[in-house]
């Protein structure tokens, strides 16, 4: 059972295009293109004729034209034409079609009922289209359930385990931790001051900076997988303006309850201009998650060997207070098929209330 | 379920020889072989004893030994020789043995009931042995259903969509459709006159033929998937005699309900003595079936994710009456067990009914 | 179901060290190492808390440090140290840990009820670790049920057919046969006298020799799958001194229902010194069980489609009985789920008995 009722990312902005693009979302398979005025679209990927994908067809302008036999489609997904015999089209000619919006150099689809869907209900991921930022993303996907990628996110304390050689430092596991809850919205937030400067950030302090400093991590996450990393470094004692500034973006969208698509994201405040960047985040988001944190995913799902995680009656940690927060708040959600209600803070209200040496304060 | 009392091919007769051939017909291990006579032979490829796949073993004269502890059987599937212990043969060992007929080139299994297996209800593709035509054909494993391949060549106006750069053109979408059943056959057949030539028949024409042609493809099917198609193309307005003519044997044997032998051939009355016609057709299938077909119905079949066509309720378009036709009847016959009651019409029948503008009028 | 209160091999002593070790016991998932003085042992590999594989954590002296979160679990599986939060232990923070005996170079795992774990009880592999042999030894992973395997082994009349070419000869099938029973152990003995070398014997009697000699095949089987094979060659007519000699050991411990760990082992009485041997027994156990049992047993499990050896109701002949009676006695053991109780003859007092002529007594 998946939340219908709520957007999810299906996409980059810069993956759709004039090519028909497959994804499957919540185990519904999906055609995403764009039309020729640029405008985002997506419908079902299953001709209702005979079950042919129709991303192996082709785009005719605005249309999809199904590979086997020819029918078309349009963007509301219903067959507009049929080359075969009387030409006549069925009613039930057609396929889903998807609420659509490209936000934030994202594209978000409404798995719901349409009229349920409020474009002001998609959480802010600003930072990915605000150039003040220098902004770099990708996908992965993962043979593991999505909410066990939303465990590992909103605990961050892992970090100084799977992650040791890199993010990870001793700092993290001393942190003062406060959890917030404003309506769905879900804030995990690590406060870990006067600690050494972990390796990930030297090339942001110039390479060698002995120096202890204050560090924070503090993770925003909405219903069902959208997560937004707020993270960063400043020498010790001083205002988060004089360090290195990261927005981490983790979006995690369920392909099937196996398997899930992990939106990755980094928007930097330092650097802005320097391309070079890309491919550093590319490299080091490899390196912890590709190699880190996807592997255990993957044995962990495999250990579960098809089980929930209910029924295996795991053992309760107080650092698990993130994710059986999350947990819970997504269980009554998918329950009551209910629409999350986020809080829906800006990332500007964020930072300014967070600038009192980490303390954020979301509920303004 | 699959139909029992019929005659399927399990195998190429030039695939069958002094060594063991392993095959799946309808879920059941068969292995084949010929004796020192010649005589090709089908029996149970399961050793009952412990169930070891008798074609690991080796061929002694006409009979098979175990690769295991050594049991022989004969043609008719009984243990002749048990080399252990007491030397005694129990009762019940013993394999299936098939009735087998070796017609026209392709090794015909009977998988029902031995009393009702009739030679002559094989159906005609006496082109494979005819020296009147020049001859080739091949075998593919396709992860698929043989019911979705007997909608995709039955219905051949998918052709002009899926084919659209080798036989597809505009003429089949144009053409005039008829179906006729007789028996238990089916007929599917499209007359296209005054169209362009298709690029796979320039060949037959000189390599650069401009003119307008008409073009026939007519389907035979007989249940529960032997499929045989007169396919050719004619200088306008003259008799078929005239022009480039091919028989198409497609002959689909469920392996299981989701995997399908398909046995494919090319039959031309056209360069009969030219060796490298054989090369040119196994490439021009090799393109249009195993890079064309063969994604699309494995796409397809993932797509339906193990689920019935029926229970997916698919939509029907005026030109599903072939594809719908030899459902009912195969669908029929598999309910109530019966045999297929084939029209059995000659191919120099068929040819000479058809040769009237390709009208086919397949009761004489 | 599996037979619990008995004791399973889970690896040789020398794949067990400072780094973790995986295996699946019985379908229980187990991680091995060695304490820092030596001692080998054995917990559970599943993390109470999110179900990580330890396996992929660390040994931080004698504690295993989960890779994900960096709980520290000790060897008697007990959360020992929790880095997270208030640092709290749960009481349930546990894994199992598996009472654990090293003998024989082998390392033993109980897999039942603690308070009837009885080391007396392990088998008699002692030939392994004697200096008057010299043994060599590995594992495979097969994908077949454990009993095809002992089956496999407890009638090793299948060599004359699956490995005519190595081992196989035919006085074997000509040996007088004789099962013993004593206690649950079963003993299934060959003795074929009077017949050509087989290949395999030719480098122990100079490469080239062509008189005729005594063989015995001797195989002691112990509940659920601890088998130890006496088998040798003499000239024809003397005492088993004068020959060539081996143990091999044969153990099959399943890692699920469908699939086994096959520790080989082979222990011979001459050349002692001469550490080529260990290469040639490599190279001919992969010639005779990778290339030769190893796919035969996988295509029998196929064959077998997931059904039980019972609902395929083999044929059984008299050379099954060895099978049979193992068969029997597993599978009462395992519907009681009693313990084995083995003969527990010495190697010394089997050896002796069956000087004789090759006549095993096993029972004293």
């Amino acid at each position: 059972m998946f939340l219908n009722n709520t957007w999810y990312v299906a996409a980059w902005s810069n993956e759709v295009g004039r090519t028909l693009l497959e994804r499957t979302i919540c185990d519904e398979p999906v055609a995403l293109y764009r039309k020729e005025d640029g405008t985002a679209v997506a419908i079902g990927n299953r001709c209702p004729h005979r079950f042919a994908p129709l991303h192996l067809g082709k785009l005719l302008g605005d249309i999809v034209q199904c590979p086997y036999h020819g029918l078309q489609f349009d963007e509301t997904g219903g067959c507009v034409f049929n080359p075969n015999g009387d030409g006549k089209i069925p009613k039930k000619a057609r396929v889903p079609s998807y609420q659509l919006v490209e936000k934030h150099d994202l594209i978000w689809l409404w798995m719901g009922e349409d009229k349920f869907a409020d474009e002001s209900k998609v959480p802010d991921f600003s930072c990915l289209a605000d150039k003040d930022f220098r902004s770099v993303g990708g996908v992965f996907e993962v043979e593991a359930n999505y909410s066990l990628l939303i465990d590992n996110l909103i605990d961050l304390t892992h970090a100084q385990f799977l992650h040791e050689n890199t993010v990870g430092n001793d700092a993290i596991a001393g942190g003062k931790f406060e959890l917030v809850e404003n309506g769905t919205t879900v804030y995990s937030n690590l406060w870990c001051p006067d600690g050494p400067l972990p390796n990930a950030w030297q090339p942001a302090f110039g390479g060698n900076y002995q120096k202890n400093v204050d560090q924070w991590l503090y993770m925003r996450w909405d219903a069902p997988g959208h997560m937004l990393l707020d993270v960063g470094v400043t020498p010790l004692g001083r205002p988060r303006g004089e360090g290195a500034w990261v927005y981490g973006t983790d979006i995690l969208t369920p392909k099937d309850d196996k398997t899930t698509y992990y939106f990755w994201g980094i928007s930097q405040n330092y650097a802005v201009d320097d391309a070079a960047q890309d491919d550093a985040w590319r490299q080091a988001i490899y390196t912890a998650f590709e190699c880190e944190d996807k592997p255990l995913l993957e044995a962990q799902s495999k250990m579960m060997r098809g089980k929930s995680f209910e029924d295996l009656e795991p053992v309760l940690l107080s650092s698990d207070v993130g994710p059986v927060r999350c947990r819970r708040v997504l269980q009554k959600l998918i329950e009551t098929q209910g629409q999350p209600d986020p809080a829906l803070l800006s990332l500007a209200e964020l930072r300014n209330a967070a600038t009192d040496q980490g303390r954020i304060e979301p509920v303004v």
